[in-house]
């Protein structure tokens, strides 16, 4: 039996949080919010055994922590919390961006006298275009793929204890290099995000113009373009340099395309078709 | 009562079928197809009156002919069937893109001695990742926006004829300039399109690389890669100059969201996402 607190009430906290009641192998939950009326409201819900602002009502008999706030508030936090954590506290998080939290927390962890302490980054890629507790469910994580990504202060036994908990939860884990993690995640997620919102921006601007002729496809392909802006320039930022090599790669695909139809190349563009349509295929062979 | 027939069973040729049969206003249901099997199958299926690869035995008596082939097929089929139609016929199709159908047609029309029939196009936007007639279905057209293109063989009558008709199939009709639908259709579909296969080809391209993290983010801006590379690549031709220039705006909106990456203008970053939002709320409130 283990204790978890989650630092964070928004969607994917509160979702832990949820999901973490149907564990039987977690015996007491205990939730950090910020704001009092958040707190007010998580308490009448009974979503965990505790709800405070305060850590040291919070953290102090947890095996598990699970930062679950935007990757800006995560050093402040974690150096208020360091001192109150258990003997060999085990710490988690679900940030979209690896490479930077996961030096950062280690960085705190190995500065500090608790060495004892450790550390393991994931990445449930689960989410959606609502943000908040309200929109909170306990099947959140389910086939949902979580990135697990080690660090320096991450040990076998941390990494086990990690991609058990998320693994319960409902998630496939994959164990992922931080770095790697962020060139991928720029691929699949952060760029698809920006080009959502591009197309959002210049095809959907217009309510008495293109938009008439508006349907399904486009309407799926902006559906991500919802998701919070604020979150998602948080992400972008943070993960600068590798969306910035995908969004070149994109430009430059762009503009081969761009010289294909110029140049009335049908044969080229066939085949271009036809290697997406069978990349979309074999990633994703149900649907 | 009227008499309809229709040019091809693929998706949409064979959704037309399956929902005129539903239709008390119509009389006769009259399929032409190509290939001998297909005449076959369709037959045994009972979709139509009467299904038959002789233009002779589907068109003489119909009041209402439906185009419902690829683009490419239209010139040579409406050659033949224009001195077998009946006097004062109207005809409509469902090509993708509109300008250069609309003045085929028409061209084919007013250089015939068959100055009493009438075209006035139409494009139904409904249409799937799949194709062929197996998929076809009554409903496929419920609730989907379609453009009535009227051109210069256009009559007021024949213009309520079409949009009567594409409204009993579940359509909400909107009457435009066949130029301007090309228009808006590279915006908000072909251009699409484009990104969603290029997204595909670029993203998800190595199956031991970054697919192993490709959610539903991906899997949902991906999807209509799936359609058939063939119509699409014939599509993408057919509007060539519309499509060249969303293309270039698209090109230059990524560029400048490179600059703005790169030279870290976080509130620039925000203000597009948050505008990109906005279109997409009020484009789709519902979802």
């Amino acid at each position: 039996m283990i204790n978890v607190s989650i630092i964070g009430p928004g969607l994917l906290g509160g979702s832990v949080a949820l999901a973490c009641r149907e564990l039987s192998n977690v015996d007491n939950i205990a939730l950090w919010a910020r704001r009092a009326e958040a707190i007010d409201e998580l308490r009448k819900l009974d979503i965990a055994n505790i709800v405070s602002g305060e850590l040291k009502e919070i953290i102090p008999n947890s095996d598990l922590i699970v930062f679950a706030t935007p990757v800006g508030a995560v050093e402040k936090i974690l150096c208020q919390l360091l001192p109150l954590a258990k003997k060999g506290a085990v710490i988690t998080d679900l940030c979209s961006v690896k490479s930077s939290v996961v030096n950062l927390i280690d960085k705190v962890i190995l500065d500090s006298d608790r060495s004892d302490l450790e550390f393991v980054g994931a990445h449930p890629m689960a989410g959606a275009e609502v943000s908040g507790f309200t929109n909170a469910r306990a099947e959140l994580f389910v086939d949902a793929v979580c990135a697990i990504t080690p660090g320096d202060t991450s040990s076998k036994a941390s990494e086990i204890l990690v991609t058990q908990f998320w693994d319960s939860l409902g998630c496939k884990c994959v164990m992922i290099d931080p770095k790697v993690h962020d060139e991928m995640v720029a691929k699949v997620s952060h760029l698809p995000h920006l080009i959502s919102s591009a197309l959002a921006f210049n095809s959907l601007e217009d309510q008495n113009g293109a938009v008439q002729l508006a349907g399904p496809g486009i309407k799926g392909m902006t559906r991500i373009s919802l998701g919070s802006p604020n979150m998602w320039a948080e992400i972008l930022s943070e993960n600068k340099q590798c969306v910035e090599k995908s969004l070149e790669q994109h430009i430059n695909s762009m503009k081969d395309l761009l010289e294909i139809l110029k140049n009335e190349n049908h044969q080229e563009l066939l085949d271009f078709l036809v290697e997406a349509r069978e990349n979309r295929l074999k990633s994703f062979p149900s649907d």
